[in-house]
């Protein structure tokens, strides 16, 4: 493809053909293969055969697609930037993942992510369950280097699991293959929002041999999430190209996202939740997104897919304002900060 | 009508009357027809032809109603008050809007609110969608005093729109129409609670241009809600006679508000909204008060409905202490400031 | 049954058998007819004929055991303990509670929660509304000390109501109850999240009489919640052997907790209720525990009932930290702690 | 009141008045304070403290009034009737039943009803559970006439119980309660739509000593519907005065009747109901109504609420083309009949 | 375009691309821009501005196209017809209609109608609400001649009304406008499945002076629906060229198709609809079709979506085979005929 | 175990433990490790890896168990039996199957059928999805004799996929490996419902040669649901020693079963499939019986999970009957009958 040598297409205005009309894609959005350049490239995992709960979270990507729907316009005016005027964003449709045989759509997705980073720069991954983080996260190692990604991931959950149902693979264990493999270092692994019953001593003695570095619920309410995230965002950088950012609904608590497989009550609100993506894309480059877990079956007025939604558009607004090189002071009004 | 001769006629008393029992007016209260005189007039406006995402609002009159039969007494332990005591409170029924032709419903809702205050002090108007507020205004301001209207605006949009699909009127519209007009003035426009994707630049210098005062989310969270909503109440009398105030339900985080057209996730707490609407009603002389976007078809368990009427009944208890005069301190216990 | 000569039969591992599937007990733990010895025994209680607005939580018992299949191992992190290691806990099924005769009902109810005492150290009731409280309250001072048990309530409503429908016994009644009868004393009863439009005057006066201590919503969140818990906790245990916790789910915004009787918008988090749950199990021995008005019709995607399972599971989570007699700090890293 | 003086007060037309907006009463038609006379009175019975399953049925009248709102003209085509043209039609508004105690509630209901043909010709009942057709029928007895009132009733269950839960009355009694008191007669009581598995043997006996005639499922379909119902019309005005009718929602299929307290499937259809219930009311005198069991909660898109709506429309409709004494002829086209 | 020059291009299978990935085209169809010919168009029509009670149809052909995920493969075996094989069938994507401006809209819909003549044979309209059938049967007839259009009509509602709240167009009167401007013939003008309160007398003059063919419930159940299809289909093309087909899915029992805004109890069958729909699809040309009135605000488990949907498809199944001139046995078994 | 020494245990009573009271086994009946023998051994089968849809059937057990409770009576009086008086029927809890591993958990499957079979007459499987069948019936096979088994299929779909996503087991294959594998004969396997857009001509060619006999829904319509059922009855024992019944509950119509993965508009009623249950099992030795495909996250009011638990009581009703031997007349009138 050509680089850049136009503006990006934009996605359909909601002013002129109303939001309910027009194409499905990701916030209506061109198709990957409608536009001569891609800064980012969405693509969607339709799987959940990794599931230990409530499933469902395979219908996750058209959801979060319907639900881009909601998007007016093309302008966030607290970050004064425009996303899809800076970056070309498309939409790749989805990788047809074998629902019956998990090691087979292991490779598909990671075959999908590795192939996407020829024709875009960075993607995001709409889930799907958190099985798909471990190819989607070594799909994106082995195009911008192995072991030179870090993580950020938020969740309810440390997904760190070992051997499962006689399996090394599911959506408890995503982020132990990933740290094994070498495709991301476990020293390098930042996990904000845990809460609940969940990990046992002998795997929580992986992770702190691991050196990963995993922020509970009491941790934060304790010492405060802005701290927390500054935190997080300081140390991801060092030793690393880059960051993976991903992103388990369940963080949010069920109140805001009860559409979801395993839903933990406690959770971050859903302000923290877009505050800190946004947050995040600002200040490090992210090579890669997923947001997984938003299962339609358990939604109701389909307001965790709308948040599953918001959480990628916060991040390609960071993308954006981080490429336009413009500062940020969140406490500027809205109004006078423009005049 | 005669003033005041007599107590007012209170509501049915959900200990003697089974709540899900009775009549069907606002908090079972008297029909307007059945009272000599009254200080607030309750206007039903179902109408959501100005819908530009998802509709549902003109089930919203009669949904709040309903959701109103919770209310079980007449007394506001926190703020030591009664406010169907203070106040003579009376159900107006519905405008029959015409739901084809958007111009003809507006002047339907100018004139019925116009009116209105013929027979009542003050008035609360379900919605509906937000297209209602420029002619409730506008009835408000014709009633009471054109431009000396202040608008406190709790809202996850501007709703300042200029033409959208040809029509100056619609749900993202109403306060430029109002400002236009010189119904209200843009220097006494105050908006709580906006976020996401709109408005786009245009717009917004437009807003700056009349020197309205928008509090969007990032602001609120940087600066602390309390200090905006001071900042807020404090400003909003200089040179007015009294202060509308209009709440889009939207501007509650979709956890506690999923049952609306345009939800954007990150909002307020149902408790920020409440005890901020309390306070304005406390603090300020208010002559109307609109609630908007509550759509059923999408509420779940009628917690959206309930957040309505629960946002008329704080006005209501607002207007009620501060028409006795007495002071009120936030920190009291509730049964150590009785004894 | 003889006495803790071994160690306790555990839930069943969700990593060996699914979630979804064995036994439908309260966390698939065993039956009380299926364990040697019993710290706390699970009681449901099937009954909302007390019910004065929504009924339906006579399923809450089987949806909240339903919901407890989230559970997957058997491990709090963050509190780095283990209840059902430290504690033998049971199912000990329901009790058939006449739906037709209230009165009848309430003997049946003290009967079984006095006798499961001579079978087991402490309990847990499922509601059902809040109606049991009485019974099930007065049962647990009949085994444990009458007049010894103080009472920590966390509710929207304080539940003090004299005589309804002719009534001296249903769901907005039981504290009343309580107290008159001498079961638990005013002066050692602590209210949590009240708000809203009740109690009126005379019923505040009484319980402004009997030394009861309410915290509204309003000074919660002018003096913050956690002074507030521990002014609470602290003054729980002057003069008692012991406390009695009883939730109502509605204490909890209706955003996170919508299946319940009587919502009430402007709640606490399910974050403040499940911290402040644990502490009080980790610094006071409790005696009993409820958790009622789990309303499965007009619940979502079973979070509220999911809820009320975790708020059982925190209180476990701080009796067994209690048992073990080791310290906890809040802010310690969930890694770096164990390192 | 004056008779009939003038032509009655109709419902409000959904061709000037959207059908969302305006009052909630049945059909949208006068209060029973606001016409001179009054031919069929509605009574809303929201009550269900008798229910042994599902519950909610406490929330019926207004969800069938709502429901109502549907109706957008006042005649029926295939009928070539107009109701309310014939018929003056009132709502009553609702008995305000004990909730706590269902003795003093049936009292309630009995004396409501009687009460009620003071003021109508005939009365419709909105529950409300089957408790409610114990009293309502009594009272309607007392008013028209002891044993002279035949009963057909569509239900999937018998309601012949003896005592339940040590009660003489709840939702499976009411029919032996009312043959027993003699009010209705056991050889005039027909039962159409029954199934599942109910009554046992003993209660069955004693159905057969009443000389009862109940048409199972089974039967019905065996021996088809129209033969069955016109053997029912046939023998019901044999020594008696007049019908009431009693429609228990649950007669009909689940699927058209979710919302419901015991859904038993394998029933009717809506259409075999509706047509009926016209039947009925056109070729025997009807002195009462009641149509039954409608739980809101458990309803999905008001499907049930309005086909309880829709059974009470057609009942009007065949007591209307009855007072009219016109023929009528089910194969007649639509429109080649009027031309 | 050429013409047929290739076999078509078909949807993408369901045993290959798992159902739930893949494009959100109807049927996972190309896009019409994709296909160098086209027999049949499949257009949008999110339109509900003409919705008098329930709203929510803008979101109908979205719903039905997701609900189109669930098509497997491409044969119907009863039928022995592979449509997608013998038929090419493209998706056009949708009318960007105005929300607020009825006639505008109006105007827009018939132009796309008339338009997508130009590159297919006929068109499939996915509503949307009933307005829609004015200007897209007018865009039929001035591509395919005026007047010589007969129109099959399944629908609770006769659609035939003059002004309402002032206004020619809206969802209860598009027959009415098509036959007094000609585009269709009165008396070539067939409903089925009418059933309720409407129309009144002096539409249903109006309809007899047209010569329309209205067929009751009633009178349906009286005679038969297979008689009553058989006559409608062959007195259908006396005179026309072609039929169009109209199919209010609120023609079926709310039970099968809850999803909808004006359902009406009593209804149609779906087995009823769908062998009707191939019937006459089989039998008589059919020049254009449209699928109104699923509302998915109102719908469950997407069945009327899917409902929709499956109408759609076995109109394209009857087309295929009246086009490959095979003769057709209904009593023929499934296995044996193939052998 | 000792074989029928005594009177079977019976589900507790609906009339002394409230039924939405006590244990969550099937219909409250005792478990299998509590009873001395068993007629009738209830097998919960929660897996739903083989979906290819929408997924959830895993919850499938315990809400049909949930929907049992529904039971208030052990009697069946349309039938003059008492199913759990003549058979000893017990729940034998769950297959703890492997989510992850489709091979794994058929094997498990196929053990726990066989095993049964050493501690009951019959068996019950409660599904999970359609997957289950093979390893079911080839358990039962093994346990009572190789290819001597008939199997009667009600379905939607026919289930004789070859390979499908590479896999040769799926939901959608069951009854290929089934008749390959002669665990059953193909020219004894008899389906009943098919319809829609399934099985291809290459499947139909095979399905032929196995010589199976399949009855589509244009076939049933065309020539009675009564005669067809008959010719199955008739034919299935022919050279075999019982019947297998394998229920998909997609069979019956989406209106009356949503609660399913794949629903397919125009399906058998409730009536019709409980009605061909009860007779099946009552003319013909039922071996093992399967009710696959219950999805409760798409169910409504549980009417799905309540029309399967209905499938399973006809089944044990017909069986007692005919273990009773009585004759049996379906126009037999309830009462009159027994007079």
């Amino acid at each position: 493809m050509s680089e850049e040598k136009q503006p990006p297409i934009e996605p359909i205005s909601g002013t002129i053909v109303p939001r309910y009309a027009g194409p499905s894609t990701f916030c209506r959005l061109p198709e990957l293969r409608d536009v001569p350049y891609c800064d980012v490239a969405m693509l969607g995992i339709p799987f959940d055969s990794g599931t230990s709960y409530r499933s469902g979270a395979r219908f996750g990507p058209q959801a979060i697609r319907q639900a881009s729907r909601h998007l007016r316009t093309n302008f966030h005016p607290a970050y004064d930037t425009e996303p899809f005027k800076q970056l070309q964003v498309a939409d790749a449709g989805d990788v047809a993942c074998n629902p019956y045989n998990i090691e087979e759509a292991i490779t598909q997705i990671e075959v999908a992510a590795t192939d996407l980073f020829t024709k875009a720069k960075s993607i995001v991954s709409l889930g799907g369950d958190h099985t798909i983080t471990w190819p989607d996260v070594t799909g994106v190692a082995r195009a911008r280097g192995w072991g030179k990604v870090s993580v950020i991931h938020f969740d309810a959950h440390a997904d760190t699991g070992d051997i499962e149902f006689g399996s090394l693979v599911g959506h408890g264990q995503p982020m132990r293959r990933l740290i094994e493999s070498g495709a991301a270092r476990g020293d390098k692994f930042f996990q904000i929002g845990l809460r609940g019953y969940w990990p046992p001593p002998d795997i929580l003695e992986w992770m702190t041999e691991q050196k990963m570095r995993s922020y509970e619920m009491t941790e934060i309410v304790a010492r405060g999430f802005d701290v927390v995230m500054d935190e997080v965002i300081d140390a991801s950088m060092d030793e690393c190209d880059g960051v993976f950012l991903s992103v388990d609904i369940d963080v949010v608590d069920p109140g805001s996202a009860p559409g979801t497989g395993t839903p933990e009550p406690g959770g971050l609100t859903a302000r923290q939740l877009l505050d800190a993506v946004r947050d995040i894309a600002y200040r490090v480059p992210l090579l890669g997104i997923d947001v997984v877990e938003v299962s339609p079956p358990y939604d109701h007025a389909d307001i965790t897919a709308l948040l599953g939604n918001r959480v990628v558009l916060e991040a390609l607004s960071g993308m954006a304002k981080r490429k336009s090189g413009e500062p940020w002071d969140k406490s500027q009004p809205l109004l006078d900060g423009r005049s």
